[in-house]
């Protein structure tokens, strides 16, 4: 048990420590300044999703390329950008011209301190295999922007399960602040 | 420590629980089911936000209105979309006509159990103050669709976090899916 500016450790693992502020519960991860996660459009107009199996959930679950920044000792301190161009690379195989942020927030404010910053990566080009990094394994699908909601539905229908910043990511994709008109 | 059908208990707090699934560490909520988030959106088309201090975070979010399902004894058992409804009432005052669901996912797959189900709910009317439930301490907004870009920007400038899940309900009510041309 050690004190934090946020509240006294409750519990301390590999990746997670659980802090305790007054009677709020919640999960920190250690190691890690935050997260990121890309909405990635390609040449041909198709949002770049991932599939893979997420243990907390015990299913398969599509998401927007995503990872943790400076989560182990060789990229600790990298910037928010490096980190959205390396999970991209490492998850999907593109490299981008152009990444924007987007936004920065918590997806889960009462449960976790973990808060994502979100980019726009345009100038796609694909120059790896993808499929993740060590013991990941990652399916990239690329997805047209007017058959995205019945494909949604389809995986939905075969028991995959989908990460809301998918739509999030979406509504980037389709809100004039982007230069994109629906 | 007892095993679970996901993997050995490694910490039981009040509210929450740390299990460990082979290397991987995840939190798992302690008596919920799974939590709400709520689309809502007012006759005079605005969409209704709330605005609350988050201890894991440290700032002030602006989410939808959310809520967790069961997370008492008094409504255990209780389904997603009474969840939803209740939750829509504590915490901006307005019961709805329509509750239709639109998507279940997990906001943070990697690192908490955690299955937020989303409502649109339409038909509103406001019966009651809204503000929370017990300690909750919450604010509504309304904000007009033709300006909630600038006016989420406005809140970032001023030191807020947005919860991403505020852009996926946005992307859920301008969608051609639920109706809405945009």
């Amino acid at each position: 048990m050690s004190d934090t500016d946020a509240g006294v450790v409750q519990w301390n693992g590999e990746f997670l420590r659980v802090i305790k502020s007054g009677r709020w519960e919640y999960a920190d991860r250690i190691g890690s300044s935050g997260g990121v996660a890309i909405v990635a459009v390609s040449p041909e107009g198709k949002l770049i999703l991932t599939e893979q199996y997420r243990i907390p959930v015990g299913k398969r679950v599509i998401e927007l390329p995503a990872g943790m920044t400076g989560d182990s000792p060789d990229i600790a301190g990298e910037d928010a950008e490096v980190s959205a161009r390396r999970e991209l690379l490492e998850e999907t195989g593109y490299e981008a011209a152009e990444m924007t942020m987007l936004t920065a927030g918590p997806p889960t404010a009462g449960l976790a301190s973990e808060i994502i910053t979100f980019f726009m990566a345009r100038g796609l080009r694909r120059i790896g295999q993808g499929g993740g990094h060590g013991h990941e394994q990652i399916t990239v699908h690329e997805v047209e922007l007017r058959s995205i909601d019945s494909w949604l539905k389809q995986r939905v229908s075969e028991g995959f399960l989908i990460d809301p910043k998918v739509y999030a990511g979406l509504y980037f994709w389709v809100s004039g602040a982007l230069g994109h008109a629906c």
